[in-house]
């Protein structure tokens, strides 16, 4: 195996709780009463998809306009209720071990540009790093295309590819990447949901992935 | 069986996150560290025990003073985050079935009494209703004595009694107090972490178990 690409929120940064409890507040906003825990299962997803998934679950489809101003003000309620955003155990020094070792690495997120420069900043990579975002690709999780693209920016074909995320849907776009996905516990899924969206293995967090990356098998590219 | 005893938070009102968010503010704010999916996990047990484990997390003993600040500012940013709290779904109908049937029935916190209150005025109860909370008892879960002293309320034996609870908390407890733990996703766990810690079934919430009510043969008391 020759390349790891990771998630970010939830899986590097500890975003997922305060992105949930900002869509429960924006949804409940717009008359869109949409429980949390099952808010919580659609973070991972583009804000697009999952505002047109909370639709669908109280049967109301949402005109393109709604979609857009609900996911402007879920930005500016996520920001007040997480000021700053804090790397998740080992995230920092799991990125550092790749670059040192010199093993091919990225992100693929479906969040938006502006909110992913934080969350960098947060985990001290440059400006090298390979990143895709929402704005690269014409379809987010859980299609396979964010993964695709950072595979062909890392120029190793997908079956060389591990992918790190927190949520069932990193797994499941993994899969239909041909890449083999690995989750953290760190989303807030229960170990059994990752296993069965088809993780081939599930770490606690970044740190206990880094003490077991000798499990990974992964060779440092040429 | 003759009884049902409730759990509220993440049970019957939608807090679960809400409460997540707001311990992770602020002990993060106290220096305290620990990532918003294990605050998640330690929900439903009491602020104080809540406050210690997450220092025991840190390896930082707690001074009772100390405990007793962090949930004083739990409860502001709380009420912040979450001006008003909605009940989950079916949680009114099956409340009011149990009313209406004349099946033993109350409800059982760890949370504070002004909490509540607030609380049960959205679940449209009356103050007949059989309410145990933290102030009633030495110890909050996963001890028993929350569920025990509801049940000697109502009148009946614990091993009449089930107990409705989204925590892996409320299932120890049960087994602990000699009920039967029904589980309900509504908090957040996946079913298996809930199957684990010894649910006799779990079902989605409240109203997948108002409409699966025949399965747990209760009887109107006399």
């Amino acid at each position: 195996m020759k390349a790891v690409i990771f998630d970010l929120d939830g899986t590097l940064v500890d975003t997922v709780y305060a992105h949930t409890l900002a869509w429960y507040r924006v949804l409940h906003e717009a008359g869109i009463h949409v429980e949390a825990w099952k808010i919580h299962r659609l973070i991972g997803m583009s804000g697009g998809l999952l505002t047109k998934a909370a639709g669908h679950e109280i049967g109301r489809d949402l005109a393109e306009t709604e979609v857009e101003q609900l996911q402007t003000r879920h930005g500016q309620v996520y920001a007040e209720l997480l000021p700053d955003r804090r790397p998740l155990p080992g995230a920092v020094d799991l990125l550092r071990y790749l670059r040192t070792a010199r093993i091919a690495h990225g992100i693929a997120t479906s969040g938006r540009r502006a909110d992913v420069k934080a969350s960098l900043a947060a985990l001290e990579v440059g400006d090298d790093l390979v990143v895709v975002d929402r704005s690269d690709v014409a379809r987010a999780k859980p299609e396979p295309d964010l993964f695709l693209a950072c595979q062909e920016r890392l120029k190793v074909g997908p079956e060389e590819c591990y992918v790190i995320g927190d949520a069932v849907w990193d797994l499941l776009a993994a899969r239909r990447a041909s890449m083999l996905g690995v989750g953290l516990l760190t989303g807030g899924y229960g170990e059994q949901e990752l296993a069965q969206a088809g993780a081939y293995r599930v770490y606690r967090d970044p740190a206990e992935l880094l003490s077991s990356i000798y499990q990974l098998g992964l060779r440092t590219s040429e």
